[in-house]
């Protein structure tokens, strides 16, 4: 290695701190776009985001780019430099298959698709938005084929690698054909069981201020940086902004105080683990989060395995007795906890509890899949739809709002992102399981409201980590094992047949 | 003209639309910084705003645009695109005159020697910042030699024509040359005749949910658009975002509810301004507001003419009493009218009421000058303020941080910016007594809260006007005359004289 090749990949990173502050600032835009911008503001935000995504796509493919990481590939660098190069090629090779041409129709199909989406919610008809679905459809198949032929990869898996790097439909194949029939022997066992259980509800009302000081108070306890960070409120709870300054939103009803709390946890499950990304990496892919897996385990270990766990509501009982000026019986720890276990299967898949929620994500990844290699076409997506949900869940959704209408994803071109949230899930237990094995007394520490021995772990075992090893890479290393269903299994028979 | 020929303007105003979208992205960003970003966040937005204004420049001086901006000159275009382009000259010559590198170490030296006067304001001791102001006024004495050249200008005309193009010190030397001496004059008349007068004060506090609401009312009377803007709270009131998106901000204080409302009335005349720019011409340069003396002439046309008249006061009266849930004779209109109108010299700038305020700008606008052109010396500057402020107002400082260290300007390297403040006043003034002309019945509307005859005048002979005039035509179209201090000294004679 000379000192004048390795000039090439310092270029390369110094190109990408720009593509870095490109993606931040659209981010940035984005958050307040759907958390504070006035409404008559929309379509000059939207203008400004399109030509800040066409200068990023300028900066990502520009002329020098092929030519600088040619040059970095035959240079000696250290481990995380090649990860580092390794993301770069990925990204680069992303954004230049694609003809600008090809981009820019696909884009102002998806907008045009969002919006007749809406309409086609409103007047619960998909034959409103059906003409440009497969519009999107089309589209997007012809995206995937010629990443799929850039990549050497299959249709599917090429849409999935933009959002879990690596990612591969094998792989999850095996997971879900595992997963379902557990799953679906599983739910009636839950059921029968909790048909003996009074669970109770609560529905008296509490305060927005009120609930919104109990989410700070509790993302403090998990260790959110307010230094770097906010909450806020919004129609769709998200995680947004950048590493260095992470903007989490919920929403409120007063009548059900359990939603704020639970979107707050979750999402600040998000939050801790781009907080926790490695400092000096910053602007470089490496210093990235590693995909939606990993992203989805973060934010599902703490809605899901923590605090929904036994030891978290005895933290949150006099807490929230506290902040809500509360008594009684239903807001003693155990009584918190069981009603918190609640299983009631559901058409929406956003209300889904985790036992049922991997059933509806299956069910996505099945035809999502069989609308790309055309075994679906569009128009047949309704009926499609209601035949597996009833084969699954045993009852037929009443319309497609409840059906086929009720997610924007597809309509938006994202497809090859549902089964992440549901490998997340197994991830996040399998994450978890192992964080209480390493550290014996994690769950007395957490229902003392004391988080700092399970965030080390997972700043240690995930978020410092960034994008230098894989997700399976990661997963081994922290639990020893790839991705399997045992652990998240082990966690719901635990959980919901009464032995935890 | 052939339309091949045409082709470069239309490419000009495409590669503009970036232009825009980088500036209003930055605006954006600064707004969030400033009105709502994390304390932790400051180092990471700093690196996406320089990075964003690396990527701006590039795009102005691109290797194309001197070739674009050549051909489109050899085209028949009309009145509104020859001042596009005439403006994008502008811009473009701005930007190109100097090198990446000295750009990149003036902005440096700002940035460094801004840290440094925060630490001299909290010592009080001018030497601190000494060293690093010197170098800032090196690089800036630099600049304008550079662009004095380019422009065939004058160097302090060049740092001007930032703020305020097509700006002459020759000519405000002669506006300044009338006005100082006139001020002078009616200063020591007014401060006599107020002797006589008892003024109220307004101690008891009110909330700052009042203050903010009636803000808010005050803002939606005078035509602020919340669908395309909003009101937030920052340290330093400020008005900022895009026309589509105006974001502007006041601070609050409990014991002093007027502080907040001039401030929200203040800037809301900018915001006015902004709201008002021409939409068809959205992303040019010809769309935008003029420059800093049409910009402040705006909100003080709000804050001064308009909102401490006494027909206003006859609106507010009332509102504030029902909002405010307060009576007594302290908050009759003539009360409110009589107490807005208190003249207390004072060494600091932004505390000063209408009448000295120019004398302090005179003051810093003749110091500027003398350090750009050598004749001050950096280590001189604290004793040849005092000195000045002295023989202007006849009390001297008592130290720096009420001499010259109570300004953000010079240390952050903004030198010729001061004069348009008072020349905006001017402005205003000039501009108010031609639409009162213009329609005799306005003082009775404004005394309605019907501002809407205002809003049309000003929408119709500034904001729609954007940059397709100069600040001189501008007013010479609206008022007959080139800008003058006859109305401003009018107006302070009959307002402070009690003839108003």
């Amino acid at each position: 290695m000379t000192s004048k090749s390795k000039k090439s990949y310092l270029q390369l990173t110094k190109k990408w701190q720009r593509v870095t502050a490109l993606s931040d600032t659209i981010a940035m835009l984005s958050w307040d776009r759907q958390a504070i911008m006035p409404s008559g503001s929309g379509s000059a935000r939207a203008e400004q985001i399109a030509i800040l995504s066409v200068l990023k796509h300028e900066e990502i493919t520009g002329s020098f780019t092929a030519e600088l990481i040619e040059k970095a590939d035959t240079v000696e660098l250290n481990n995380i430099e090649q990860a580092n190069l390794s993301e770069i090629r990925r990204i680069y090779r992303h954004a230049s298959a694609l003809s600008p041409r090809l981009v820019e129709e696909h884009s102002r199909a998806c907008a045009a698709c969002e919006e007749k989406w809406q309409l086609a919610r409103k007047e619960n008809n998909f034959k409103v938005v059906e003409a440009s679905l497969n519009q999107v459809v089309n589209l997007t198949q012809q995206i995937a084929t010629i990443k799929a032929e850039t990549f050497q990869s299959n249709a599917y898996d090429s849409l999935l690698d933009e959002y879990e790097p690596g990612g591969s439909s094998t792989k999850i194949d095996v997971i879900f054909a595992s997963l379902e029939p557990a799953l679906q022997k599983l739910l009636p066992e839950v059921i029968e069981y909790q048909s003996h259980i009074n669970f109770s509800t609560y529905s008296n009302p509490v305060s927005i201020q009120k609930q919104k000081n109990l989410g700070e108070i509790i993302m403090k306890s998990l260790g959110f940086d307010f230094s770097k960070g906010r909450l806020d409120t919004s129609v769709h709870p998200f995680s947004g902004g950048t590493p260095d300054d992470v903007r989490i939103t919920t929403r409120y009803n007063e009548n059900d105080w359990t939603g704020s709390l639970m979107g707050v946890i979750h999402e600040t499950g998000h939050a801790l683990y781009e907080q926790g990304l490695p400092i000096p990496w910053r602007g470089q892919p490496v210093g990235s989060a590693r995909g939606m897996v990993m992203h989805e385990s973060q934010s599902l270990l703490m809605e899901m395995q923590v605090c929904r766990s036994r030891e978290f509501f005895e933290f949150l009982a006099p807490v929230i007795a506290k902040e809500f000026i509360v008594q009684g019986d239903q807001w003693r720890a155990e009584e918190l906890s069981k009603n918190s276990k609640r299983i009631i299967p559901n058409f929406i898949r956003v209300d889904a509890d985790e036992l049922t929620y991997p059933l509806h994500i299956i069910l996505r990844y099945k035809l999502e899949q069989a609308l790309m290699c055309g075994d679906l076409l569009v128009p047949d997506l309704p009926g499609a739809w209601n035949d597996a949900f009833e084969s699954s869940f045993g009852t037929r959704p009443p319309d497609d709002l409840q059906g086929c209408l009720q997610d924007i994803h597809w309509y938006d071109g994202a497809f090859g992102y549902f089964p992440t949230y549901t490998l997340g899930a197994l991830a996040a237990a399998q994450l978890f399981s192992t964080a209480i094995k390493d550290h014996t007394d994690m769950l007395t520490q957490i229902s003392k409201g004391n988080f700092s021995t399970l965030l080390d772990w997972l700043r240690k075992n995930v978020h410092s980590i960034g994008s230098a090893l894989s997700t399976e890479e990661i997963l081994i290393k922290a639990t020893g094992s790839s991705l399997s269903t045992t652990s998240f299994l082990l966690h719901l028979n635990n959980r919901y047949l009464g032995q935890a």
